[in-house]
Protein backbone atom coordinates (compact mmCIF):
# COMPACT_ATOMS: atom_id res chain seq x y z
CA UNK A 1 0.00 0.00 0.00
CA UNK A 2 1.36 3.40 -0.75
CA UNK A 3 -1.18 4.96 1.15
CA UNK A 4 0.64 4.70 4.65
CA UNK A 5 -1.52 5.47 8.27
CA UNK A 6 0.72 8.22 9.00
CA UNK A 7 -1.17 10.24 5.44
CA UNK A 8 -4.20 9.20 6.26
CA UNK A 9 -3.86 10.90 9.60
CA UNK A 10 -2.70 13.66 8.11
CA UNK A 11 -5.27 13.98 5.65
CA UNK A 12 -8.05 13.56 8.94
CA UNK A 13 -6.17 16.33 10.25
CA UNK A 14 -6.17 18.66 6.94
CA UNK A 15 -10.41 17.91 7.08
CA UNK A 16 -11.11 18.48 11.17
CA UNK A 17 -12.54 20.98 12.48
CA UNK A 18 -9.27 22.81 13.56
CA UNK A 19 -8.51 25.67 11.05
CA UNK A 20 -4.73 24.29 11.37
CA UNK A 21 -3.29 22.43 9.20
CA UNK A 22 -5.44 24.08 6.43
CA UNK A 23 -4.81 26.06 3.26
CA UNK A 24 -1.31 27.40 4.18
CA UNK A 25 0.04 24.26 5.26
CA UNK A 26 -1.49 22.45 2.19
CA UNK A 27 0.51 24.69 -0.10
CA UNK A 28 3.67 24.07 1.83
CA UNK A 29 3.36 20.46 1.50
CA UNK A 30 2.17 20.76 -1.90
CA UNK A 31 6.26 22.37 -2.66
CA UNK A 32 7.54 19.16 -0.96
CA UNK A 33 5.56 16.61 -3.21
CA UNK A 34 6.62 18.63 -6.11
CA UNK A 35 10.17 18.36 -4.92
CA UNK A 36 9.75 14.75 -4.32
CA UNK A 37 8.51 13.99 -7.51
CA UNK A 38 11.32 16.07 -9.10
CA UNK A 39 14.00 14.40 -6.52
CA UNK A 40 12.37 11.20 -7.99
CA UNK A 41 12.96 12.21 -11.97
CA UNK A 42 16.79 12.76 -11.15
CA UNK A 43 16.72 9.44 -9.52
CA UNK A 44 15.41 7.64 -12.52
CA UNK A 45 18.20 9.68 -14.72
CA UNK A 46 21.28 8.99 -12.48
CA UNK A 47 22.88 5.65 -13.62
CA UNK A 48 21.43 5.14 -16.45
CA UNK A 49 24.15 4.69 -19.25
CA UNK A 50 21.97 6.81 -21.87
CA UNK A 51 22.05 9.97 -19.57
CA UNK A 52 25.92 9.23 -18.31
CA UNK A 53 26.92 12.24 -19.79
CA UNK A 54 23.98 14.79 -17.76
CA UNK A 55 25.02 12.29 -14.55
CA UNK A 56 26.92 14.95 -12.18
CA UNK A 57 24.24 17.64 -13.04
CA UNK A 58 21.53 15.17 -11.90
CA UNK A 59 23.29 14.35 -8.34
CA UNK A 60 23.04 18.13 -7.92
CA UNK A 61 19.90 18.77 -8.81
CA UNK A 62 18.84 16.01 -6.47
CA UNK A 63 20.47 17.31 -3.53
CA UNK A 64 18.81 20.74 -4.76
CA UNK A 65 14.91 18.86 -4.83
CA UNK A 66 15.77 17.06 -1.53
CA UNK A 67 16.61 20.33 0.36
CA UNK A 68 13.58 22.35 -1.36
CA UNK A 69 11.68 19.20 0.16
CA UNK A 70 12.68 19.90 3.82
CA UNK A 71 12.55 23.75 3.60
CA UNK A 72 8.87 23.28 2.36
CA UNK A 73 8.31 21.16 5.45
CA UNK A 74 9.24 23.29 7.55
CA UNK A 75 6.72 25.91 6.34
CA UNK A 76 3.90 23.62 6.87
CA UNK A 77 4.06 23.77 10.70
CA UNK A 78 5.78 27.62 10.18
CA UNK A 79 2.42 28.16 8.86
CA UNK A 80 0.51 26.88 11.54
CA UNK A 81 2.36 28.31 14.08
CA UNK A 82 1.98 31.80 12.23
CA UNK A 83 -1.74 31.12 11.94
CA UNK A 84 -2.28 30.09 15.95
CA UNK A 85 -0.75 33.25 16.72
CA UNK A 86 -3.16 35.27 15.06
CA UNK A 87 -5.60 33.26 16.37
CA UNK A 88 -4.54 34.41 19.57
CA UNK A 89 -3.89 38.05 18.99
CA UNK A 90 -7.59 38.11 17.91
CA UNK A 91 -8.74 36.71 21.25
CA UNK A 92 -6.16 39.29 23.22
CA UNK A 93 -7.20 42.25 20.88
CA UNK A 94 -3.39 42.90 20.98
CA UNK A 95 -0.75 42.69 18.45
CA UNK A 96 -2.78 41.89 15.59
CA UNK A 97 -0.68 43.88 13.33
CA UNK A 98 2.04 42.14 13.72
CA UNK A 99 0.43 38.68 13.54
CA UNK A 100 -0.88 38.96 10.69
CA UNK A 101 2.27 40.50 9.27
CA UNK A 102 4.10 37.17 10.37
CA UNK A 103 1.16 35.57 8.67
CA UNK A 104 1.62 36.94 4.97
CA UNK A 105 4.85 36.60 5.18
CA UNK A 106 5.20 33.04 5.66
CA UNK A 107 3.04 31.69 2.56
CA UNK A 108 5.76 34.35 0.85
CA UNK A 109 8.10 32.47 1.59
CA UNK A 110 6.62 28.87 0.44
CA UNK A 111 5.53 31.71 -3.11
CA UNK A 112 9.69 31.99 -2.93
CA UNK A 113 10.46 28.35 -2.43
CA UNK A 114 8.16 27.44 -5.56
CA UNK A 115 9.67 29.73 -7.40
CA UNK A 116 13.07 28.53 -6.68
CA UNK A 117 12.06 24.49 -7.15
CA UNK A 118 10.58 25.63 -10.72
CA UNK A 119 13.85 27.09 -11.91
CA UNK A 120 15.41 23.21 -10.66
CA UNK A 121 12.65 22.01 -12.56
CA UNK A 122 13.39 23.76 -15.58
CA UNK A 123 16.42 21.68 -15.91
CA UNK A 124 15.37 18.70 -14.25
CA UNK A 125 12.95 18.40 -16.79
CA UNK A 126 15.72 19.52 -19.94
CA UNK A 127 18.56 17.04 -19.25
CA UNK A 128 16.51 14.33 -17.18
CA UNK A 129 14.95 10.93 -18.45
CA UNK A 130 12.13 11.60 -20.91
CA UNK A 131 10.72 8.48 -19.80
CA UNK A 132 9.59 10.17 -16.65
CA UNK A 133 8.86 13.73 -18.60
CA UNK A 134 5.36 13.40 -17.39
CA UNK A 135 6.41 13.54 -13.45
CA UNK A 136 8.20 16.17 -14.26
CA UNK A 137 5.50 17.65 -15.81
CA UNK A 138 3.21 17.13 -12.90
CA UNK A 139 6.11 18.61 -10.20
CA UNK A 140 5.58 21.21 -12.08
CA UNK A 141 1.74 21.28 -12.09
CA UNK A 142 1.94 20.85 -7.86
CA UNK A 143 4.87 23.90 -7.36
CA UNK A 144 2.27 26.23 -9.88
CA UNK A 145 -1.04 25.35 -7.84
CA UNK A 146 1.86 25.35 -4.05
CA UNK A 147 2.58 28.88 -5.57
CA UNK A 148 -1.04 30.08 -6.22
CA UNK A 149 -2.71 29.29 -2.88
CA UNK A 150 0.32 30.57 -0.95
CA UNK A 151 -0.79 33.82 -2.87
CA UNK A 152 -4.31 33.40 -1.36
CA UNK A 153 -2.94 32.69 1.89
CA UNK A 154 -0.56 36.05 1.86
CA UNK A 155 -3.96 37.95 0.47
CA UNK A 156 -5.94 36.69 2.89
CA UNK A 157 -3.90 38.10 5.61
CA UNK A 158 -3.15 41.40 4.44
CA UNK A 159 -6.72 42.08 3.72
CA UNK A 160 -7.76 44.28 6.52
CA UNK A 161 -4.09 45.54 7.40
CA UNK A 162 -3.53 49.04 8.68
CA UNK A 163 -0.15 49.42 7.76
CA UNK A 164 -0.94 50.50 3.54
CA UNK A 165 2.47 50.96 2.95
CA UNK A 166 3.17 47.24 3.90
CA UNK A 167 0.40 46.25 2.33
CA UNK A 168 1.29 48.01 -0.86
CA UNK A 169 4.40 46.35 -0.63
CA UNK A 170 3.76 43.08 -0.37
CA UNK A 171 1.04 43.55 -3.26
CA UNK A 172 3.63 44.87 -5.76
CA UNK A 173 6.05 41.81 -5.04
CA UNK A 174 3.45 39.64 -5.61
CA UNK A 175 3.14 40.63 -8.29
CA UNK A 176 6.66 40.36 -9.25
CA UNK A 177 6.66 36.58 -8.11
CA UNK A 178 3.79 35.76 -9.84
CA UNK A 179 5.74 36.90 -13.33
CA UNK A 180 8.81 34.74 -12.59
CA UNK A 181 6.78 32.10 -11.38
CA UNK A 182 5.27 31.60 -14.51
CA UNK A 183 8.17 32.51 -16.80
CA UNK A 184 9.73 29.41 -14.93
CA UNK A 185 6.63 27.21 -15.48
CA UNK A 186 6.42 27.89 -18.74
CA UNK A 187 9.76 26.99 -19.87
CA UNK A 188 9.17 23.43 -17.97
CA UNK A 189 5.49 22.61 -19.96
CA UNK A 190 7.55 23.52 -22.94
CA UNK A 191 10.10 20.98 -22.83
CA UNK A 192 7.41 18.49 -21.20
CA UNK A 193 4.92 19.46 -23.80
CA UNK A 194 8.07 18.90 -26.48
CA UNK A 195 7.66 14.88 -25.20
CA UNK A 196 4.26 14.00 -25.14
CA UNK B 1 4.12 18.43 14.28
CA UNK B 2 2.05 18.41 11.63
CA UNK B 3 4.39 16.36 9.42
CA UNK B 4 4.50 13.09 10.81
CA UNK B 5 6.27 10.02 10.19
CA UNK B 6 4.21 8.48 7.79
CA UNK B 7 3.70 11.28 5.48
CA UNK B 8 7.26 11.74 5.71
CA UNK B 9 7.83 8.05 4.56
CA UNK B 10 5.12 9.21 1.58
CA UNK B 11 7.26 11.88 0.17
CA UNK B 12 10.49 9.41 0.40
CA UNK B 13 8.25 6.94 -1.83
CA UNK B 14 7.77 9.32 -4.14
CA UNK B 15 11.16 10.62 -4.32
CA UNK B 16 12.75 7.24 -4.56
CA UNK B 17 14.88 5.68 -7.41
CA UNK B 18 10.88 3.15 -8.02
CA UNK B 19 8.89 4.70 -10.87
CA UNK B 20 5.92 3.85 -8.43
CA UNK B 21 4.56 5.81 -6.97
CA UNK B 22 4.94 8.81 -9.62
CA UNK B 23 2.85 11.40 -11.18
CA UNK B 24 -0.44 9.66 -11.17
CA UNK B 25 -0.52 9.14 -7.41
CA UNK B 26 0.76 12.00 -7.14
CA UNK B 27 -2.29 13.43 -9.07
CA UNK B 28 -4.65 11.20 -7.25
CA UNK B 29 -3.23 12.22 -3.85
CA UNK B 30 -3.69 15.88 -4.49
CA UNK B 31 -7.27 15.29 -5.18
CA UNK B 32 -7.22 13.83 -1.65
CA UNK B 33 -5.90 16.68 -0.48
CA UNK B 34 -8.16 19.18 -2.02
CA UNK B 35 -11.18 17.04 -0.64
CA UNK B 36 -10.05 17.03 3.00
CA UNK B 37 -9.68 20.68 2.87
CA UNK B 38 -13.13 20.88 0.98
CA UNK B 39 -14.14 19.06 4.39
CA UNK B 40 -12.66 21.75 6.44
CA UNK B 41 -14.29 24.40 5.06
CA UNK B 42 -17.24 22.29 6.00
CA UNK B 43 -16.39 21.64 9.34
CA UNK B 44 -16.02 25.35 10.02
CA UNK B 45 -19.22 26.23 9.07
CA UNK B 46 -21.02 23.23 10.89
CA UNK B 47 -22.03 24.83 13.80
CA UNK B 48 -22.15 28.17 12.97
CA UNK B 49 -24.74 30.65 14.00
CA UNK B 50 -24.18 32.94 11.45
CA UNK B 51 -24.41 29.89 8.93
CA UNK B 52 -27.26 27.74 11.05
CA UNK B 53 -29.20 27.86 7.55
CA UNK B 54 -26.75 26.65 5.14
CA UNK B 55 -26.19 23.52 7.84
CA UNK B 56 -27.83 20.80 6.07
CA UNK B 57 -26.55 21.75 2.91
CA UNK B 58 -22.36 22.03 4.54
CA UNK B 59 -22.89 18.50 5.73
CA UNK B 60 -24.28 16.75 2.62
CA UNK B 61 -21.25 18.76 0.93
CA UNK B 62 -18.81 17.62 4.07
CA UNK B 63 -20.36 13.85 3.04
CA UNK B 64 -19.37 14.19 -0.64
CA UNK B 65 -15.84 15.49 0.19
CA UNK B 66 -15.09 12.56 2.32
CA UNK B 67 -16.42 10.24 -0.35
CA UNK B 68 -14.08 11.79 -2.76
CA UNK B 69 -11.18 11.52 -0.44
CA UNK B 70 -11.78 8.14 -0.48
CA UNK B 71 -11.88 7.42 -4.22
CA UNK B 72 -8.89 9.65 -4.30
CA UNK B 73 -7.05 7.25 -1.82
CA UNK B 74 -8.11 4.60 -4.06
CA UNK B 75 -7.01 5.59 -7.12
CA UNK B 76 -3.44 6.88 -5.68
CA UNK B 77 -3.07 3.15 -5.27
CA UNK B 78 -4.75 1.99 -8.85
CA UNK B 79 -2.26 4.16 -10.66
CA UNK B 80 0.89 2.70 -9.04
CA UNK B 81 -0.71 -0.96 -10.24
CA UNK B 82 -1.26 0.46 -13.42
CA UNK B 83 1.61 1.22 -14.35
CA UNK B 84 3.29 -1.85 -12.92
CA UNK B 85 1.29 -3.66 -15.43
CA UNK B 86 2.99 -1.64 -17.73
CA UNK B 87 6.30 -2.66 -17.14
CA UNK B 88 4.84 -5.93 -16.69
CA UNK B 89 4.09 -6.17 -20.19
CA UNK B 90 6.60 -3.89 -21.88
CA UNK B 91 9.32 -6.93 -19.95
CA UNK B 92 7.15 -9.87 -21.61
CA UNK B 93 6.64 -7.92 -24.57
CA UNK B 94 2.74 -9.35 -24.22
CA UNK B 95 -0.31 -7.04 -23.71
CA UNK B 96 1.34 -4.10 -24.13
CA UNK B 97 -1.76 -2.46 -25.67
CA UNK B 98 -4.09 -3.46 -23.21
CA UNK B 99 -1.71 -2.42 -20.38
CA UNK B 100 -1.30 1.44 -21.37
CA UNK B 101 -5.25 1.57 -22.06
CA UNK B 102 -5.51 0.67 -18.23
CA UNK B 103 -2.80 2.94 -17.73
CA UNK B 104 -4.20 5.81 -19.34
CA UNK B 105 -7.90 4.91 -17.90
CA UNK B 106 -6.84 5.11 -14.53
CA UNK B 107 -5.56 8.69 -14.51
CA UNK B 108 -8.66 9.75 -16.66
CA UNK B 109 -10.94 8.54 -13.44
CA UNK B 110 -8.94 10.53 -11.62
CA UNK B 111 -9.35 13.73 -13.93
CA UNK B 112 -13.08 12.76 -13.62
CA UNK B 113 -12.96 13.36 -10.22
CA UNK B 114 -11.43 16.10 -9.77
CA UNK B 115 -14.61 17.42 -11.92
CA UNK B 116 -16.69 16.24 -9.39
CA UNK B 117 -14.83 17.38 -7.17
CA UNK B 118 -14.26 20.84 -8.29
CA UNK B 119 -18.06 20.77 -9.22
CA UNK B 120 -18.87 20.15 -4.84
CA UNK B 121 -16.83 23.34 -4.21
CA UNK B 122 -18.37 25.93 -5.81
CA UNK B 123 -21.31 24.97 -3.40
CA UNK B 124 -18.41 24.86 -0.51
CA UNK B 125 -17.35 28.37 -1.52
CA UNK B 126 -20.22 29.78 -1.88
CA UNK B 127 -22.13 28.92 1.25
CA UNK B 128 -19.61 27.73 3.53
CA UNK B 129 -18.25 29.96 6.10
CA UNK B 130 -15.79 32.92 4.40
CA UNK B 131 -13.15 33.43 6.99
CA UNK B 132 -12.12 30.20 4.79
CA UNK B 133 -12.54 31.30 1.77
CA UNK B 134 -8.81 31.20 0.85
CA UNK B 135 -9.09 27.59 1.52
CA UNK B 136 -11.70 27.06 -0.34
CA UNK B 137 -9.58 28.34 -3.45
CA UNK B 138 -6.40 26.35 -2.39
CA UNK B 139 -8.80 23.05 -2.61
CA UNK B 140 -9.80 24.06 -5.82
CA UNK B 141 -5.86 24.79 -6.91
CA UNK B 142 -5.43 21.73 -5.69
CA UNK B 143 -8.09 19.66 -7.70
CA UNK B 144 -7.03 21.91 -10.87
CA UNK B 145 -3.51 20.76 -10.65
CA UNK B 146 -4.54 16.95 -9.81
CA UNK B 147 -6.59 17.23 -13.45
CA UNK B 148 -3.76 18.41 -15.23
CA UNK B 149 -2.13 16.15 -13.85
CA UNK B 150 -3.80 13.23 -14.05
CA UNK B 151 -4.19 14.53 -18.25
CA UNK B 152 -0.25 14.35 -18.73
CA UNK B 153 -0.60 10.97 -17.53
CA UNK B 154 -3.43 10.13 -20.16
CA UNK B 155 -1.46 11.83 -22.75
CA UNK B 156 2.00 9.81 -21.98
CA UNK B 157 0.20 6.72 -21.90
CA UNK B 158 -1.62 6.92 -25.37
CA UNK B 159 1.55 8.48 -26.85
CA UNK B 160 2.43 5.34 -28.90
CA UNK B 161 -0.45 3.67 -29.08
CA UNK B 162 -1.71 1.35 -31.94
CA UNK B 163 -5.16 1.51 -31.86
CA UNK B 164 -5.31 4.93 -33.26
CA UNK B 165 -9.48 4.99 -32.82
CA UNK B 166 -8.77 4.26 -29.17
CA UNK B 167 -6.93 7.17 -29.16
CA UNK B 168 -8.76 9.82 -30.69
CA UNK B 169 -11.72 8.93 -29.19
CA UNK B 170 -9.31 9.92 -25.32
CA UNK B 171 -7.92 12.61 -26.87
CA UNK B 172 -11.63 14.13 -27.84
CA UNK B 173 -13.28 13.50 -24.21
CA UNK B 174 -9.80 15.28 -22.86
CA UNK B 175 -11.11 18.21 -24.56
CA UNK B 176 -14.27 17.90 -23.22
CA UNK B 177 -13.23 17.11 -19.78
CA UNK B 178 -10.47 20.28 -19.34
CA UNK B 179 -13.32 22.71 -20.45
CA UNK B 180 -15.61 21.42 -17.87
CA UNK B 181 -13.15 21.59 -15.41
CA UNK B 182 -11.66 24.68 -15.94
CA UNK B 183 -15.52 26.40 -15.96
CA UNK B 184 -16.22 24.93 -12.48
CA UNK B 185 -12.81 26.01 -11.61
CA UNK B 186 -13.23 29.45 -12.96
CA UNK B 187 -17.25 29.46 -10.47
CA UNK B 188 -14.87 28.43 -7.38
CA UNK B 189 -12.72 31.54 -8.26
CA UNK B 190 -14.31 33.76 -8.95
CA UNK B 191 -16.75 33.19 -5.59
CA UNK B 192 -12.78 33.54 -4.09
CA UNK B 193 -12.30 36.50 -5.44
CA UNK B 194 -15.04 38.71 -4.16
CA UNK B 195 -14.17 38.18 -0.63
CA UNK B 196 -10.23 38.22 -0.98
Amino acid sequence: MIVNEGTKRFLEDVASSSPTPGGGSVAAMAGAIASSLGEMVCNLTIGKKRYADVEEDMKKLREKCSEARERFLELVEEDALAFDKVMEAFKKKEGIEDALKLAAETPLATARECISLLHVLVEVAEKGNKNSISDAGVAALMAQAAFHSAMLNVRINIKDMEDLDYKSRMEEEMVEMREEMENAFDNVMEIVEKWL
